[in-house]
């Protein structure tokens, strides 16, 4: 059956006057474009509806005409999941007016939203009302809530509070074929048959639109302190960070791994930044401890450092003294990506492993990378707390475009074939979309690939929404 | 098709040996009756596989032959989900010899296990490694881990730890027409398609069994503080929780409401047990905080009862001074459940409301029980942090026990109508299994009877496996 699309247009003007439609395809790129520069196809036209009801009444008449739809929330998720395939054509559906606070619940640590809430707002809102969403990651000031919940979205906080998977008390969605399932209960507890909502979250909208979350809150830190530590290797920085775990008393909420090549990085990108520590050391930690409420956090952090010392682990330290200097500790979190960006085409991975077998799963992979190309630079950070890895490659900067690109898709499949010897995982954050649906298959048992097409099938019988991501069309 | 349990029979023996097969209706009595002592069915037989791939035959076997199973692990879900039907024969397939600990891993806090491992043995393991695996409850000296994956076990901890459901990294589970599914990843973070695994927890045995888990492990507390704190009412019980939150720094793992009624109950039970404060309240807090390094545990206590006083949410309070005297904080806690059975008769709920709104919901809960039957006792207590309250109730002694069983009935479903106003859960913690199927399926909405049915199609298309819970047959 062709797509009217005169019909289309003519619905959906009705339904959302002139300002809810967008069908000029000058003004697509905005909507095409992701975060990383990457360009998907063009849609059909982008709807921009205002209430659950709208999506509702959008995705039930592409049901009806057999209209193929895609959802779109702040387009950051960097696998292609959310931009319109170029194959066929699609309707876009932008939550981007979606955007109400509904309600908050500082009794019952909770807040109801609109899915197309920018992340930083909710975090303010949350703020104002003496609470914190915990969730925090780079994007926060343009992805949405919907995404969020959609890609069950990590960052920096997730060995503290969980991915936004933990965060998620109840949703609303609309089904595929336009129903629109209430599901935005405010309950810490509920077992009350299969629960719905957890297979929403993380599916990349493939199974229906998320157009509404109740999250959960947490109370918000009052003090906080930022350390940097030194230390010998991969290995000191994992038993560093068993103990910090120990130490800390699970006030930890950030603990990444930065080797010096990414100090370098940040002082390439930001030639101000002051290196923090005296001499160069091979491997650091940057980490962060926060409280609600009257907890001495410099004793936990001495305990963490005399212990990490007499353990071996630690080989010099400093702790913010001031907001000023922790910011600047955390600058050379930022700083480092900035730097890895001008450095023009590279690969950049998002894989997690055990966290015990980060060093072997490292020198694994470095030693692969040196093998096949020894010029090929690895630039491998991370949040060690969750396993979780970004294992990047720079190539090296003589070579051609294409000759780069080529190079780094080769040494790609070489990473993912160790991630799988090392009984990890490809996508620790952005989820398959289209461009990882390749290696994802792969390496996808019979059985997980029946069960996965299956429960599209249920929900989606005729491939209307999102086809072709997570799984082929 | 009739079943030849002759065939079955041979089939079992053959695979597991005489001491893996019991087929006299004698030995039953073990697996048939639960922890409340509830009676179910008698199953057709019962096998005892040793092994995941045991288990596999076993369903697969059943599968060709059409013969209904139903999987079995401690035996204390109370809701008549793992007793056989007794309107029709299934084969019992008990995971008691399944019970290996398999691996665990104390870098990546993670310990693999199978389902048959009792909760007890796996805290004792993690513990052993200076870990901690945070579910409690009290039947964990004889409920399995595959159980509390399959109910989505909840317990004193949540409000810390979460539910199982957030314990769980991994899981291994046979499918109902005998596929073995390993989905055993040790990944604290993984976003590669659907994530299977969270269907299977909470399903409550009726779309795979579970044989394996990865479960998560935290620090091992070192150090914690017991208060019991003697409030004005509910809501000055709700509001201490929500400082209390702030003022321990989410060290809080515990946060339990306890009216005079239950400490009376307790008395009853123990009458050595001595009255903490010197005064009797009308309702108390008994509260935990723990912590796995050098937190100053007592200054944050202070800081809450400093606080809260100021509020006027504290009228008295104790902290316990050693471990003695938590302990025997905490038997009171214990006690009162003794107190209660000790009364005969009496209606059990596990039920979840929003926090905000457990105060309405009992005013609301009291004023009609008063209404309806004013010689029956409510006995309302239970984990205020998580919104879950076990809210009781004790008919009046001199009834004939089926006239209060009637009674009981009558006042569970005003009880029940209330909850859903209130927008709560009719079960927390338990689940849904036979017995409250009912109430479960009136307030169920069209759209998510028709998912759950998919679903339930999707992995049992035969409806063989723990058919006829959660959803009719």
């Amino acid at each position: 059956m062709p797509i009217d699309t005169a019909e289309l247009h003519r619905f959906l003007i009705e339904l959302l006057g002139a300002s809810g439609v967008i069908d000029d395809p000058a003004e697509f790129a905005r909507y095409t474009t992701d975060w990383a520069g990457d360009k998907g196809g063009d849609p059909l036209m982008i709807a921009r509806p205002g209430t659950p009801e709208q999506v509702a009444d959008i995705v039930a008449f592409c049901h009806r005409h057999q209209i193929p739809m895609v959802a779109q929330g702040g387009h950051s998720g960097l696998v292609g999941g959310a931009q319109p395939d170029p194959e066929r054509g699609e309707l876009m559906i932008s939550l981007e007016r979606l955007n109400r606070i509904r309600h908050l619940d500082p009794i019952n640590f909770s807040m109801s939203v609109d899915s197309g809430c920018i992340l930083q707002n909710v975090k303010d809102a949350a703020e104002e009302a003496d609470c914190y969403f915990p969730l925090a990651l780079g994007a926060q000031g343009s992805c949405q809530i919907g995404g969020n919940v959609s890609t069950n979205a990590g960052g920096l906080n997730v060995l503290r509070y969980g991915m936004m998977r933990q965060l998620v008390l109840g949703l609303e969605v609309v089904l595929p074929d336009g129903r629109l399932w209430n599901g935005m209960h405010a309950l810490h507890k509920d077992n009350r048959g299969y629960d719905l909502k957890q297979l929403f979250i993380g599916a990349e909208g493939t199974l229906g639109i998320v157009t509404g979350a109740v999250l959960k809150l947490a109370p918000r830190p009052q003090t906080s302190r930022t350390a940097l530590i030194a230390v010998p290797d991969v290995a000191s920085a994992l038993a560093l960070y068993a103990q910090a775990r120990r130490s800390c008393c699970d006030l930890l909420s950030a603990f990444e791994l930065i080797p010096r090549v990414c100090m370098e990085l940040a002082f390439e990108a930001a030639p101000d930044l002051p290196d923090p520590l005296d001499e160069a050391h091979p491997v650091y930690v940057l980490m962060e401890v926060s409280a609600s409420g009257p907890a001495d956090l410099d004793t936990m952090i001495e305990h963490l450092f005399e212990t990490g010392s007499e353990q071996g682990h630690v080989l010099d330290g400093v702790l913010a003294s001031s907001e000023t200097q922790a910011a600047q500790l955390w600058q050379i979190r930022e700083s480092m990506l900035e730097g890895q960006q001008m450095r023009g085409e590279h690969l950049r991975t998002d894989i997690s492993l055990p966290i015990s077998s980060l060093t072997a799963f490292c020198d694994a992979a470095n030693h692969a990378m040196a093998q096949r190309s020894p010029e090929t630079q690895v630039i491998a950070y991370g949040h060690i707390g969750d396993g979780n890895l970004h294992f990047n490659l720079l190539p090296p900067a003589n070579l051609e475009l294409e000759a780069k690109k080529a190079l780094l898709h080769e040494l790609e499949e070489v990473l993912f074939d160790l991630v799988d010897a090392h009984h990890g995982s490809i996508s620790a954050e952005h989820g398959i979309g289209r461009i990882k649906q390749a290696p994802f298959l792969e390496d996808l048992g019979e059985t997980e690939y029946t069960l996965l097409k299956g429960l599209k099938h249920l929900f989606d019988p005729e491939g209307l929404m999102a086809a072709g991501r997570i799984l082929p069309r």
